[in-house]
């Protein structure tokens, strides 16, 4: 079902309007990207993605030319930023060193949730989706492994993100941010200024 | 100076070997933008920074074209990216508010010193200091307001970061990550995975 207002793929998640949706990644979590071209379909970790634009929604995500997701992603023109949370940190390293050429990282994850405008997957457990559009981007694909990709719709957790804003609370799931050598770090204490 | 050496531009940081330069930014922390063109000098607040190599280092930044940064770093084809921690939070905020136009943000920040390889200055009080020349790329900068810069040299605190780790320690200075509306999120705990 593809309408203006966005289907929803599941009851846990509520839609977040597209002019709210560069909030989901301006902090820079670590994100797993999910892609699908004619039923192949694969996951890979990425820390390199962050908004470029506000109106409409675009993000720009670091894709190697070496990955299997990149020639879904290619082949496709689509795929999902899902950001995970502090509970997936061995499947978001898995994701991010296992190539899908070889493995289907994918059926190692839970639960998959159909996407409401694209056939790339949502992941379970993770506590937003981007679901993207990429733009034909021939110099910045080939010469820096670079996709700038417009969002389509975007959904979060509702016990974590309200009102465009992220709202972690103590002992409970969080956004991760990854520093190298298998090594995270929890997004952290809220600090609001005057 | 200008060696194969890096210059040491002031006695706390050390410097960070290039191969190890995309570390300092792959957690997603929030950015000082420094910038000098002939002797006019300004800074701004970004969030939009990334890495999109490793060798050699490139990071992706986004300058709005409105900016009166935006002109110095066109003109200069150069600019610093400084990581900020947590006690600057006000002043983050400050310059990510008002305009270069008609404030002298730097002049607010109490000290600078001057970069290693660029006119650009680099902000005491930063953990990390990022000299970046812009790689011309017209399409990027007119249509995305995204710049491609090299990383030349690049400058940490030991106390937080060595061996190219962020070591925070409990009530010791972090990094931060913007969220929206003046509120920001501490660099929290960190979790090794196996």
């Amino acid at each position: 079902m593809k309408t203006d207002m966005q289907a929803k793929p599941e009851s846990s998640h509520d839609p977040v309007p597209l002019e709210k949706a560069y909030l989901l990644l301006n902090h820079g979590p670590v994100t797993l990207i999910s892609s699908c071209h004619q039923g192949r379909r694969n996951v890979m970790a990425a820390s390199w993605a962050m908004p470029v634009d506000f109106s409409p929604p675009k993000m720009a995500v670091v894709i190697d030319r070496q990955t299997y997701s990149r020639e879904l992603i290619e082949r496709s023109g689509e795929l999902v930023i899902n950001i995970p949370s502090d509970r997936m940190l061995e499947a978001i390293v898995h994701a991010g060193t296992a190539s899908g050429h070889s493995v289907d990282k994918l059926r190692e994850l839970p639960e998959l949730c159909p996407g409401s405008h694209v056939a790339a997957p949502l992941i379970a457990g993770c506590l937003a989706w981007l679901e993207c559009k990429v733009l034909p981007e021939p110099h910045n694909q080939r010469q820096h492994d670079l996709f700038i990709v417009e969002v389509l719709a975007a959904w979060a957790d509702p016990s974590v993100f309200r009102q465009g804003r992220w709202l972690f609370e103590t002992g409970g799931p969080r956004t991760v941010h990854y520093s190298a050598g298998g090594q995270f770090f929890l997004t952290g204490e809220a600090k609001q200024t005057k």
